[in-house]
């Protein structure tokens, strides 16, 4: 095996081949174009040369990546099973017309498999319409879930700000009938508070809003209710827009100047939940609708709770919060950093109740949230990445040889620490030499190695190394495994520093 | 939240879903033509209604499932870390041209994407070419690696034995250059015999065989070269067939009489390594043929690494290992379970030198095994279906109400017992009823409950009870974590039988 040198420059190789990836094909609709002409000019065998590469969109994660991914996955994961909820997995891909018709516009960003006789498939595109399935389908009439996987959309990547083709949602959903109001929306808000703080990503901002309240605000700006939704689409673009360049959207959309300056008066309105609260309920407009009542009270309550679980400080209520998809019908929020105007949204999520119900034909209320935690990760390479705490390897223990042909002895040597649980390695070479067996100890931050040779083996001893301080001790063959369980009880000897 | 008794049952009927899930659509080539006959006949609602349902071959994984798949991984990935792996990912899906022309027959198994601008794009049918493709794109030159994901294949699924069309593949390689002869290889059959030991799927046999063996065998039997696919195929049939229906497809396919009977002598032929490498040893025929006696050196040096290894127990020498794929160039194996006749093959693999190379340019000698798991999972699954061990929640305190309205005081000790890194949870209800609350912590094996009363409130005390033993302890408000966490350090207390 080539020295663990070797290997960090291949992977600063591979990073910058990453890197690359995320430079070529900026635009998007020229691509087919391109393709064809390639074919037309290139010879087989420059055109083979050409494709050897990681689909459009998507990513391939080398060993560190797939440290810090395992890092975070660990941490949500454990906020996930702290608050009760069982694990599901769904199928990559879903009957087409299962997809259908959720996604509004974003329909066509759908992945399809090509018709090869059978069932029309597509690749899932969120998690939330799949497990909608899994409820109907296996016939649960409550749950409370956790989903990490794969989604798939064929939109413009945008890889240096975490936007794939190919990347994964971690989802948190409670589903069931007759809970308390806001009782699970409270809970699911603590989830993401715990992760978020747990999660070496800074400060954070989760905006709440209620898709009632979005309803009362349209209908008393007098516009009609089949505007509602194009309206809200350019609402939400006030997180990174002008308020002057979302009006003339909305006045190209048709709405009127005095609606949309009535629209303004409300969708402007930011701030600490109850104190955002206490003025929204002083206006007799809001209060003598409905909608915007209820929808208030059941924020009145909503924030009780978050007071009492410590999450209040980490949230604003924030009218101009609309979000995309159509199914939300109570609460709505999505959260922002606020240390790294890189990413975006880095979760998002709210009460869907009727989604499963265009499933199974029985109305099954749900709330839920996703983390995209493809952001995340870039955040965490970037920290971690001269960090000791990291290791692509967990090896314990390198069994090095001085002299030849001593592969048999090496194996005998592995054997025993291999059947003890020990995590253990060689290099494979028949006759490593000592310098690249050395560099891979260091390189890879193992904390012992085990030398093997002549002398040692005609006096029956080993000699062991702690990488952490140097020290050296000749040990009997038969105590071997007894002595490395003892080191490994010493911490200060299990964290190496690698080279750099 | 339903009373867990409830979601048992609902598992039980989602099982039997999942059963007549296996049952539908036995006859694959009818598929396409029965779909065009009820898109004739039926109405858009009972269509809609019709299908509802996991697509064909694939497989939903209930909390149960996957609390088994998660166990069933954890052993996997441990030995994969126990021998210095490290882990990588690559994308669901690759360029078409990636997979096109390394699978032989089986490519028409092969998942396409529907051509909708942009690249051609197939799903994955393993790890091993993703894999290659991997080393080439990223450049790098060596590196032991796991990787464990699903792969896809539109073959007939008989999910009762196992197989489906989205599957789990768990892959182990070795790939760099100089390596010892053997010495990477004993590793992986190790690797091998450390997971199949730790999963109790009870007894199994480590088939092996050469390449180079079989292309002596076939040269010795007199068989043209350009026949020795077609040849592999019938005679890895072996294992299932009588040689005289072997025997009779050979002669189809041109073989003659005499030709069948000398490849015969050779490939009925399996033992205990070293006795039958002894007998081969002693052919002057294999001897002679440059192939033969290079392959025979390679067993003897293997041989002995695994008796070194503890491994070759497990081993059969067995001539009629052929194995499918064309990429193998030394040694191969295939590992067969021997307590049960419900799942073939659940592990194979081999050395496959030019694999790499066909996209980097740069021969990179790899080798490496596939552990089948969704086999394994059947037979676990069945194994834990009443065991204790298996916990899909892993929540640690059930908080309870006696009484109404109390979900503030619920959400304040939730709030000590998370920040304190406790697993808790309650019923969503506003009001829950005791039986329910009772029955929730019994049937997920929680293994305390909390109880919020007024007149704990009034004392300002809570409740404890252990559900191993049904002891009771009245604690100060304060003093509840503390109680709890010295309550977790009492093994005898945390596994708790669930009612049947």
């Amino acid at each position: 095996m080539e020295t663990k040198k070797d290997e960090t420059k291949q992977e600063n190789d591979a990073q910058k081949n990453q890197e690359q990836n995320k430079e070529e094909h900026k635009g998007k609709h020229k691509e087919k174009k391109n393709k064809k002409n390639k074919e037309e000019k290139g010879g087989p065998k420059g055109d083979l040369k050409a494709k050897v590469k990681v689909v459009k969109g998507a990513r391939d994660f080398l060993p560190f990546q797939m440290a810090i991914r395992d890092k975070a996955f660990k941490i949500i994961t454990d906020v996930f099973k702290k608050h009760g909820a069982v694990e599901i997995d769904t199928p990559v891909f879903e009957l087409k017309e299962t997809l259908m018709g959720k996604y509004g516009e974003d329909s066509k960003l759908i992945y399809d498999l090509n018709d090869q006789g059978g069932e029309l498939l597509s690749l899932r595109y969120d998690l939330t319409v799949p497990f909608a399935r899994f409820m109907a389908v296996n016939n649960l009439p409550s749950i409370k879930r956790y989903h990490i996987g794969k989604v798939y959309r064929r939109d413009n990547p945008q890889m240096a700000r975490g936007r794939y083709r190919e990347f994964y949602q971690c989802d948190f959903d409670i589903a069931g009938p007759n809970y308390g109001k806001m009782i699970p929306e409270a809970d699911v808000i603590k989830v993401v508070v715990e992760i978020l703080t747990q999660l070496p990503v800074g400060g954070f901002n989760i905006k709440l809003n209620h898709r009632l309240l979005l309803d009362a605000i349209v209908n008393l700006s007098g516009i009609k209710d089949e505007l509602y939704k194009t309206v809200c689409s350019s609402v939400d673009k006030l997180d990174k827009e002008e308020w002057a360049t979302v009006k003339k959207e909305l006045i190209e959309k048709g709405i009127t100047e005095e609606q949309s300056d009535k629209l303004w008066s409300f969708v402007q309105l930011k701030d600490k939940p109850k104190v955002l609260l206490e003025k929204l309920k002083a206006n007799n407009e809001l209060q003598s609708n409905q909608k915007g009542k209820t929808a208030l009270e059941e924020m009145g309550i909503l924030f009780d709770y978050l007071e009492i679980l410590g999450t209040d400080k980490y949230c604003t209520f924030d009218l101009s919060l609309a979000r995309g998809l159509d199914y939300y019908t109570g609460l709505i929020y999505e959260t922002v950093l606020t240390d790294t105007d890189k990413v975006g949204s880095i979760s998002g999520g709210g009460r869907y109740d009727n989604l499963v119900g265009m499933f199974s034909g029985k109305q099954i209320p749900a709330v839920g949230v996703s983390i995209g935690i493809e952001r995340i990760f870039n955040i965490l390479e970037e920290k971690y990445k001269d960090s000791p705490d990291i290791r692509s390897v967990e090896t314990e223990v390198f069994v090095a040889v001085i002299g030849k042909n001593l592969t048999k002895e090496r194996f005998k040597v592995l054997t025993d620490l291999w059947d003890h649980g020990i995590k253990a390695e060689i290099l494979y070479n028949e006759n490593p030499r000592m310098d690249k067996q050395m560099d891979y100890t260091v390189n890879n931050k193992i904390p012992f190695m085990v030398f093997i040779g002549e002398n040692e083996l005609k006096e029956n001893k080993l000699k062991i190394k702690c990488m952490a301080n140097g020290n050296e001790i000749m040990v009997e063959r038969e105590k071997l495994v007894e002595e490395i369980n003892k080191l490994k009880e010493k911490p200060e000897l299990l964290k190496v520093e690698g080279k750099k």
